[in-house]
């Protein structure tokens, strides 16, 4: 094979995740993963190229120029990489009426494609994560999502954070308080999402610059960023707008939805209300909520609500459905500056390294390593030529915790050393009983 | 949103995987995770889209017409989604001199894509699952592999397979032996490579077809299907072309081999010498190996060998690389076909299904399915406002193992009733104890 130097390159936004990356990816997918299963949530997993019909026409015109077009030579469909898990969820559900039993509580952890302009934190692959309850109406559902993302969070080690939850319908009743319906709604609403980085003052500003009076722009501050006690918040809105019908209804809702989120016991700290959040101008019909960091003020790691009308697209019917996404992404960089990883997490797999101290004790020591794995324990095994001084550097170069040496006397006496290599310390163990040994010098942090 | 009826449409050759195959894909996927992690291989993942360049030149002309490529409007990149996990691992191996430590062993469970003509168990997109150590030119390396396969089928429950050995050295100095070689040579192998399918008087018959003669064929049979005892095989190769120094190299890597995969404890009925045993003719450079179950004969489910040359590539240099590939969608198969999937591989993640009795018992309800998740007990609540036979119903088409009842008698007295459906069996238990008293009926199967 003639062996030409090609220069090694990555697409533009791609990333390669080299073991030590990865290891901390998949601590925190496992950890999401089991968190789903507890909550009763059923993994699905949909194709990475979709037929292009089915994702057009879904996400919007400026959505749809990031799309990644696929095709074969010769090929005759229209072939997309996803967007998002969501479109290819509603194809499922209108695709396999009779295997899928509704409620369909289903998680999908799973790369998608955005041709956006790559930039730091953000990718052309990445990896979206979401859990959805498909075919249930009730608050009790969305309850459930709330719960789910707090024990998730909390399990991955963030402490201070807190789910703001909204609902689109008091956004909408107060749009018509104030007297605003349509594209103005909009821009009233894309200008208080702000509020968090911009302030009332940067809001009031943006609102004026948009055309919207200033006596209306008030009205609606005073109601959504009111410095209500938190029990008050939403007898406060009632008393102003509880007399327009679509608030009734989403005062209900939110009232429903944090009984039941009180009864599943999730901490007092970790929600809240908050009417200035608005999670874009998309699909939601109900509920909406959204995860933030409050605690250094890191910004959102996840966010959801009630979409009723997409996943129904490909039945032609209506399909109740709530659902919430963990920016899993930001989480996985969020663990590091909060120094979330737990020790183990350290760039291997590796338990124990298996040294090989002549071509004499070779064999012996191909024999302790398959004893070591057949125990369970994740063995290395060297594999080439160099004296034990170079195979401990490469041992702790890859920060593997734990080195057996077995040289002749050891073999002889029925005996293994183990070292460890953080602080030195050795123990020598018979050779039966050397996963024993491994495990007590690995849990002796 | 307007609401009309999109038909829901899979690309061809295109798979979704609802949870009940999830669960069983999830299951295998696990065991041979855990076993790549005692043999010390570290997890690595690539992007789905690759340069194009990357890919092209590698794989010949015929595969090079499967690969999908993927563009999106305006980009200026020309863009292919990967065809296999290898040439990805040399790109990786080229990028990283100085992340990556030699010797690197790495395994890539991935999907990958090929634009084939979909036929029974052959898809467009599906999961290969690669094990490689890069930088070890000693067969220790590829008898770690082979260790790593018996190990990883045992988990999954087979019983009755061999990894077939055979070395790329040995089958050219045959060659030699027998006065073949470039393209006859080529011919020889395709043909010997079918012994398994169409027996001996198959092959003479393909090698006649060829335009080899009799005689030829006759000294290569001889050789390769000669009826030794397993403890023989290698002698009686070396007698008859031991002179010739190719064969002299393969001999010795067999031997160095062999004495590795003894001294590692794998069962001899695990192993064994086939010389007609070919593995297309790619890139291998030396030992080669291919697993078959044997009882029921159910062909292949795992190949590689050694390729000292591909990994290279991206760096100018050749670097001594030895891999197996697990074709893990055939033991997915398998699994199915020889009932190796436990019992609690059923269908869904939930091990209690947590039942309302009515509104005033719903608050009680929430609380215990907090209870039991705060446990780590996978608990499906029930959302909707159906009656308790009907949500009994529900629990047993999702075959989940355990419903718990909680009817305001069992509130009052702090108890909750576990039922298992499958045969069942009740108990009441104390509230505070209700996740021992899962896991307890959870066992007895």
């Amino acid at each position: 094979m003639p062996k030409p130097t090609i220069e090694p390159r990555l697409p533009k936004g791609m990333r390669d995740f080299l073991p030590a990356e990865m290891l901390k990816r998949e601590y925190v997918f496992g950890i999401v993963r089991d968190v789903f299963h507890i909550f009763g949530f059923e993994p699905l997993q949909t194709p990475v190229l979709e037929m292009n019909e089915t994702l057009m026409g879904k996400y919007g015109e400026d959505a749809e120029k990031l799309i990644f077009q696929a095709q074969h030579p010769g090929g005759k469909e229209e072939l997309a990489l996803r967007y998002d898990l969501t479109v290819p969820l509603a194809r499922v559900v209108g695709m396999y009426p009779n295997e899928i039993t509704l409620p369909f509580r289903r998680y999908q952890l799973s790369p998608v494609w955005r041709a956006e302009r790559p930039q730091r934190g953000r990718y052309r692959e990445f990896y979206q994560c979401d859990a959805d309850i498909v075919g249930v109406s009730g608050m009790q559902a969305d309850a459930e999502l709330i719960s789910l993302v707090v024990m998730a969070l909390r399990r991955l080690g963030f402490k201070q954070f807190a789910v703001k939850i909204n609902n689109r319908k008091l956004l909408t009743a107060i749009g018509q308080y104030a007297g605003l319906e349509g594209q103005l709604l909009g821009e009233l609403y894309r200008s208080i999402d702000k509020f968090d980085k911009i302030g009332a003052d940067g809001v009031r500003e943006e609102l004026a610059k948009r055309g919207i009076p200033a006596n209306v722009s008030e009205k609606v501050l005073k109601l959504v960023i009111a410095d209500v006690p938190r029990k008050d918040k939403l007898d406060f809105l009632d008393e102003v707008i509880g007399s327009l019908p679509t608030a009734q209804e989403g005062l209900r809702e939110l009232r429903e939805m944090t009984a039941f989120i009180e009864a599943a016991n999730v901490p007092a700290e970790n929600y809240e209300f908050d009417f200035t959040m608005v999670r874009g101008l998309g699909y939601y019909t109900g509920p909406i909520f959204e995860t933030a960091i409050t605690e250094p003020n890191l910004g959102s790691v996840s966010g959801g609500g009630r979409y009723d009308d997409l996943v129904g697209l490909f039945r032609g019917e209506s399909l109740p459905t709530t659902g919430v996404s963990l920016g899993i992404e930001r989480i996985i960089d969020l663990m590091d500056i909060l120094n979330l990883y737990p020790a183990h997490i350290d760039g291997t797999v590796v338990e124990t390294f298996v040294t090989v101290f002549s071509d004499t004790t070779r064999a012996e020591a191909v024999k302790l390593a398959a004893e070591l794995r057949e125990a369970g324990v994740r063995t290395e095994l060297y594999l080439q030529d160099k004296n034990v001084g170079k195979q401990m550097s490469y041992a702790d170069k890859k920060h593997i915790p734990i080195v057996a040496l077995l040289g002749e006397d050891e073999i002889a006496a029925g005996m293994v050393k183990l070292k460890r290599l953080k602080d030195g310390q050795e123990i020598s163990v018979l050779r039966q009983k050397v996963a024993d040994g491994v495990r007590s010098l690995l849990n002796l942090n």
